[in-house]
């Protein structure tokens, strides 16, 4: 390019910069004073995620099954690490708590109280992993013995999407329950972009799940799921409408998504809303079906024979 | 490996090599005489949209966090690495202009030209930026104010992918309107490959849209959308058949996608097609709805109640 | 931090290493020992993928552009590089063969088959590549005339994910014939993440073959699709229930998913199960259809009219 052509250029970066900069606080930032506040760094957050999906899945890591029965280290060592990039992003996550409509304390000691408390919340976070581990052996199993084209456990814990997001899930919800904010939300944001899974942290989910194939599947905040349920591809788990404040804010913290019973199986594509909505224990739903009611226990639930039209040479038929 | 295993690998590779360079002139070039011509490089394409998405949501940079208030800069410094990683790709792009059936003018001249329109293209879409960050404010507010699930505006510019999508989409429209060709399209996949949220770069959307969790969407070219419209996973605003030309080809550049009006909302897995469809203003539609009509404004498109099939062990029913 | 609430962390990952380590002989460790084995690095699977994917489908690629008419020394570069690279992995692999609740013999002796085996497997692999370029060339021209929005090749190859997912799957597919384990789910899985488009590297996909957006397809691994076929986001062609054996496990190997016959098209969002469901040839099944049953050729499968409510401001109406 010649340099007359560059020079106009550069003066057109100059003044879009010069332009743009008055228009980062228009009400959208979390600090009353309209300053973007620090908040945590995701390729931080998005490394330790990886790193504790290896030590609760450590079939899908090629170093790990080179070193055979002698774990224990490959555990502290990869732990070690991801505390080391968690910690400080706890600490920034934590002034991005919830407050409604109050104002945040700043300054300096509000900082220490968050860099304690980080440090607290990550050490119970430490002490639940055995139990999470006990909880994706489950899931492992309830994978291979969902899905017929599953010829061994390497291949479920190699190439499973649904593994995967439980896994990582299992995680999101105790960070989640120890009241950090953001950064679970960062973590089933981070692996819902990778299996199209989209599990809200707050999600309660019992023994033994599997998700087949996976994309398009949202199970939101509020949802309780029993055990040994099975979902498969887009069903969704969602809310209907929800009430405003009188500001016009939706109202947070309500249960608005449904409660699914133990054993029940999801087929694809269906969507099933609302806080109040019960699908009874084993149960069977339908693809495709569209479910805003609760269903007793060992319901069928699917779409009324007959709803299809076929047009052949023959003639219309409904199916 | 023993080496006449390696060395039977070896030959097999070179007889693989030799039998697959005819096979690719067959009529899928761009260029009549069957050559590939040099596309835009899609590495440099996708690091230019990140650092342009950072631009217009610095919220989601842990860097622009950091930098506080001083954030002019920080913009001139990101849009200059962008205008270097750009300008060469929509140079190679331009070739790529859609003629229908007629021949492409090669050679120097055409290169020439091709640089002064690129450097052109480029400085107008720097001018354009201050009100793209203008929609991307209004965008932030509807999801914020439009799933109970945030808390914060942190959580919405980090964890939302819809928010990711129409932020990356309002830049590609932008290219798309200045008749950039192939690399509106290179930027919408690259965001539909990590969100799930399919956006032809040609659809018209107004502003304050959100679409929440956002896997499985798609909006074609030539949907157009008004404001504060909001629209779940799953929900398609699609083509219905479309007419071919005499060679056969489809016929380019007809309306065939929906009109959304102001302040609709389509839930889960609703597909809506036509280029004649109009969703009127305020209207509602219903998860799993498949739709190829206009409906007025203020209307409630549901599936029809009694359309499932509900059998318990006390009897069927339907709901 | 103080190094107080340094050394409690320490000791809280000490403690998490020790009580994980004994967690992970659980039953869904392939060996009988419960010993995690070797299995493939999925990092070099991946790498592999990518070459091989550049070499079917060079107009994805920048440098091969640049390259112009000499492509066969291109190909031999990349193919030797995804020689290197797989050759081990598939060796790896091998031992994941499905054996039902046979043992499987170790050693020495088997690593030498295994390697044998690896290499003659990957030079049949090599001799088929010509073929399954003839193939993709095809599926590039079923996409760039199933689509009104394509408006030159290079759109097509550098940004349809559906030309990426059918090209991943033609290679996978020839891996899954010549009877490597593992490999060709980790290679389809790949590629489901960044397209959202899962299909079973088991599937027979006739010539021609297009999909539209892409997200949320799923195609089973017993499914059979005949040429000319295009499928929309969101289309299942699935399993229903299946068979269990003696101890609980799901039968492996058996039809269980549909057959679509020439020139069928599935608009956005069908679910079709069944491996006794046949879609004749040249059918059309419409958005959000849910059908279990086989159709005549040239049916048109949608939902039923009159299966919509629509509520207006001036009244009800059945759509």
């Amino acid at each position: 390019m010649n340099d007359d052509a560059m020079q106009e250029i550069e003066q057109s970066i100059a003044h879009a910069a010069e332009d743009l900069a008055p228009l980062y606080a228009h009400g959208v930032e979390d600090r009353p004073d309209g300053v973007m506040a620090s908040a945590p760094n995701t390729d931080q957050v998005i490394a330790a995620q990886e790193l504790l999906i290896t030590v609760m899945l450590p079939g899908r890591s090629f170093e790990a099954g080179r070193r055979g029965h002698v774990l224990s280290p490959f555990f502290a060592e990869k732990l070690r690490s991801a505390s080391e990039l968690l910690l400080p992003e706890i600490e920034l996550a934590l002034p991005f708590q919830w407050l409604g409509a109050a104002a945040r304390s700043e300054g300096a000691e509000r900082q220490t109280a968050d860099r304690r408390r980080s440090a607290g919340i990550f050490e119970q976070f430490l002490q639940r992993l055995p139990d999470v581990r006990k909880l994706v052996v489950d899931d492992i199993r309830a994978a291979y013995n969902g899905d017929p084209a599953a010829l061994s456990y390497a291949e479920v814990k190699l190439s499973y999407p649904g593994v995967l997001a439980i896994t990582s899930h299992r995680l999101a919800h105790e960070l989640y329950r120890l009241g950090v904010p953001v950064i679970p939300r960062i973590m089933s944001e981070h692996v819902h972009g990778h299996s199209g899974i989209d599990i809200h942290p707050g999600a309660r989910i019992g023994r033994g799940f599997f998700i087949d194939h996976g994309t398009g599947v949202v199970i939101g905040e509020t949802t309780e799921i029993g055990e040994r349920v099975k979902l498969y591809q887009g069903v969704t788990l969602g809310a209907k409408s929800f009430p405003l404040d009188a500001e016009g804010h939706p109202v947070k913290h309500i249960k608005r998504h449904p409660t699914v019973e133990d054993e029940v199986v999801i087929y694809a594509n269906a969507t099933i809303l609302g806080g109040e909505t019960v699908i009874g224990a084993r149960s069977i739903v339908g693809g495709n079906v569209f479910l805003v009611k609760s269903v007793p226990p060992d319901s069928l639930v699917t779409r009324r024979p007959g709803d299809l039209s076929v047009r052949t040479r023959e003639g219309d038929e409904r199916v």
